[in-house]
């Protein structure tokens, strides 16, 4: 088992956490097995994640690549000290570490699978049930830069966007250069009726044709999410995390149904794990959740969810952190072995840079808003040792060792500010 | 694809359905792949499952055996027409069809990747966590009789059990021969309150420290299962559908609650696919779901419903009819890649005759109650081609096309007979 930090140039976006720092922190796994085949794994990086991954170094040396589940509850113990050790009275998921961990090595293992069979990672999955996996273009409000610090600052390609217009702008650079069909607007960070006209000039701009989503990440209080789902009724296909909470999704969910605005709530801030989904079927606070193997447990908990979230008659599409091509393409094998995902994903690929990428060939193509899943074996990617290297050597060089996006709003943009939910 | 019909001996076993008739009757499936490689399944057999198996031939030869869910949309597809020909009136699972058809075909090619990559069958399913699974003895009400007819009737092993006594004697002797540590009746069939003598006196003979249930298959009004229950509070470990519906299962909970009578009740027929388990949590209906790969859509369906049923707090165990070592393997390999299935399974085969037994080597060992999961590639059982053979004859020979219970039940019982449910 190898662990490598990476840093990857990150541009100034802003969502209702704060700021995006210069760098987004990945680490990536590699699991080689006895005979030499290695498995990759691309997942959140920074210190703590890997001290927690360094946790399980004895529990996953020397274990069988397709013992998965066994892995699992391993992994679960060797963190069961450290699982309960959440910030009090914040809504945390107890087992946020443990699955973590875990769905890093599944990924790795899996791959490490698929490899030595000579058969594509979606393969151990059930197989693919589509050949390609649709992204939406996903929109950010963004102060001027592109990312980097210093000497290694990256050009500003799509550049400060804190207007509607800015934000149309945006979203027709990113669909010239991706071809999304879908766009979503990460939201929660100006005043709310600012943001909602953004999503109508995104209407009038790209017509009924192209699906929008808006996503506060829960910056807004019930008030003012009805207002402006009212507002944005016939406009918005889907409204993510618009309040906090189960208990609050709920509220405004029975609210909605009662002035007869049908938007589906989405969320992946209330529902973050198997244990929310009970209370959140039970008060029907969300019609449609967006997982992520990455801390949901790996892609058997993706496919497992798809099952869970058909049951329940719930929709299912994925949510994404700033990430590179391992994770990239981990998400489009679990996508496309996952039939209940019915929705574009999300993927924060387009705001990463092409020095940045540590797989072979560069970048992934995302043609007409889609990946291709790939027929090679495994991934379908390998690591590129020489850019894996420059990636380390950015994270050892850069200063940050955690994402804090307090931190940098109170560095850029006002030095007494917290994050307050809700907001408006 | 080749399938086999056999037929096996079976004895004269009672339930709320009627009495088994001289032969059950099962099927056979083997999926070859180019390069000729064998996986094989058992099912239902029967007409009708032959020709519901036959209706996907197309579907089947030329699919890729790691293509399970292209595989299961397809066949699906092909049996959409007839998924909603169910009686009308009666509770039926309208996916019925499809779900067991499929299920046989994923059990084949899952053994087919398995024996080709040379690793047991559980491990295309996460990996083992148990290494022995643990099944309970199934006590039947029977008549006199072995199974089997004419010149191919069978030695009666356990002779007729119609009366609390008989009940434990016949305990007894699968005890001795299995090892069981757990036991259950299936009852439904005699007077409650005499089902209910059976349970105290099979704690009277085995005391506190084996696990008693009890399973009438719906026979009881709510009444009848209420004053049943409270006798057998402190007695049996679990009530299996004493009432039948969700809603029936759902009143009788809350009843007991009221009365402070804390059994779970499980389910395999108020409950028997994922459609039905959102309205069974809504009301708190059942604490366990009795899976089965059979009919549920194969063993990928049962780890699912695994993490589906410790999402919602409810148990986990296995439901069987009669079979032979094809489908026990299958179990067994289910059971042990499922970490929330933590009460025995059931299982019919100490009810069948060695002479009937289709795999290499005779007869599974059931040893301590449980079954050893094979290290072996996958699922650690071969087809002897004799035994298969005659299987088959056995088939021809016999004149039961379909499962009818209740047809033996006038020729042998009652002329008159019906199933009427409630009975009591």
């Amino acid at each position: 088992m190898t662990v490598t930090p990476v840093a990857i140039a990150d541009p100034p976006l802003r969502s209702s956490y704060g700021l995006h720092a210069p760098y987004a922190l990945r680490a990536i796994v590699e699991l080689r097995s006895e005979d030499g085949v290695v498995g990759i794994s691309e997942t959140r990086g920074g210190d703590k994640m890997l001290a927690d991954l360094e946790r399980v170094r004895d529990v996953v040396v020397g274990s069988d690549a397709r013992g998965l589940t066994h892995l699992q509850e391993r992994v679960t113990a060797a963190h069961a000290a450290t699982a309960r050790n959440t910030v009090p009275g914040e809504r945390t998921n107890p087992r946020d570490v443990p699955l973590r961990v875990y769905g890093a090595l599944e990924v790795a293992a899996l791959d490490l699978v698929a490899r030595a069979e000579g058969v594509p990672f979606c393969d151990l999955l059930g197989g693919r049930v589509r050949d390609t996996v649709a992204f939406c273009g996903y929109l950010f409000y963004k102060h001027a830069g592109g990312g980097g610090e210093g000497d290694d600052a990256r050009e500003d390609v799509y550049g400060e966007a804190l207007t509607p217009g800015a934000i149309v702008a945006q979203a027709r650079a990113l669909r010239a250069r991706y071809g999304f069909a879908s766009l979503k607007l990460k939201a929660g960070v100006l005043d709310p009726e600012v943001e909602a006209d953004a999503m109508l000039a995104l209407r009038d701009a790209f017509g009924p044709g192209v699906p929008l989503r808006i996503d506060p990440n829960c910056a807004w209080t019930h008030d003012t999410a009805l207002r402006v789902v009212e507002r944005l009724h016939g406009v918005v296909e889907i409204v993510e995390d618009p309040v906090s909470g189960i208990g609050g999704m709920g509220a405004l969910v029975a609210a909605m149904r009662e002035r007869g605005i049908a938007i589906p709530l989405a969320s992946n801030v209330a529902v973050t794990w198997f244990d929310d989904i009970p209370p959140a079927v039970a008060c029907d606070a969300v019609q449609m959740i967006l997982g992520d193997h990455h801390f949901w447990g790996g892609p058997r908990a993706i496919t497992d969810l798809g099952r869970l979230c058909e049951t329940f008659d719930l929709q299912l599409a994925m949510h994404s952190n700033s990430h590179l091509g391992v994770s990239l393409m981990a998400m489009v094998h679990v996508a496309a072995a996952t039939p209940q995902l019915r929705y574009v994903c999300d993927t924060h690929y387009p705001w990463q840079d092409a020095r940045d990428e540590i797989v072979e060939g560069g970048r992934v193509a995302i043609v007409d808003g889609a990946v291709a899943v790939p027929t090679a074996p495994g991934l379908g990617v390998t690591l590129d040792r020489d850019a894996l290297a420059r990636g380390r050597e950015r994270y050892e060089r850069q200063p940050y060792r955690k994402r804090d996006d307090t931190a940098e709003m109170r560095k850029h943009v006002d030095p007494a500010w917290t994050r307050t939910v809700p907001a408006w």
